[in-house]
């Protein structure tokens, strides 16, 4: 199973202090033949408000590229909207990345046209202060 | 610049036993801000025979998890494709992977299903043989 992200206490923390529920960390998603399932959707995290029901993936950018780290964060985003389409259509999945994450890397215009054509929709959180900065669809 | 696939070379030569002309490797991609630039298309060949032009990224899939290393992939693909709409319209864009990796981890109906949906053009290879098995678009 992957490792979680070094950040993934933090985004569950700064779900839970906006009244989501965690409902499931990790959320495994059953999809294709048996091998797959211990891979897919381990690093995500299932949480419910009201009546709304979200899978977040957490990417911190903490490697050496950025770009590779994008590359990885797009194919998983893609193949676990694709898991949940067939599993749980109603559940809307979001990309968590760190604000400088955010204001840096992706303020580039080639990597919000990618965003926009893959319809990645983006938390934006502070780490440090385990807060949700912004939701954008 | 990320470091070449172990297979790169292999399949190299077999795309030039099939009488392509190797013109660019890396094929540089210029795409956003110019700090994306060395990331972007380093791991990428560039060929061409008669008037058909292509570029191929090559995946062993030899790391630890097959659906870590196809989670890589896929953003990679989804990134060159938007990249080289903008630059190159006309050079169709390919993954190469070996050909047992195809018999085994690409033959599930899931990752069938996300390589048709993003329309992935993949490229079937034997590395000993150092020959291309198979062409599927």
């Amino acid at each position: 199973m992957p490792a979680k992200d070094i950040y993934h206490y933090h985004v569950r923390k700064a779900l839970e202090r906006e009244n989501w529920n965690i409902t499931h960390d990790p959320l495994i998603i059953p999809a294709g033949k048996r091998k797959l399932y211990i891979d897919l959707g381990a690093e995500l995290i299932a949480a419910e408000r009201a009546d709304e029901k979200i899978a977040v993936e957490i990417k911190s950018f903490a490697g050496l590229s950025d770009m590779s780290e994008f590359h990885d964060a797009l194919g998983q985003f893609i193949v676990y909207k694709i898991a949940l389409a067939e599993k749980e259509p109603e559940r809307q999945l979001f990309l968590a990345i760190p604000q400088d994450v955010y204001e840096d890397f992706f303020d580039d215009p080639f990597i919000r046209k990618v965003i926009s054509m893959n319809e990645v929709k983006l938390i934006i959180f502070d780490h440090q202060k385990e807060e949700i900065k912004a939701w954008i669809q």
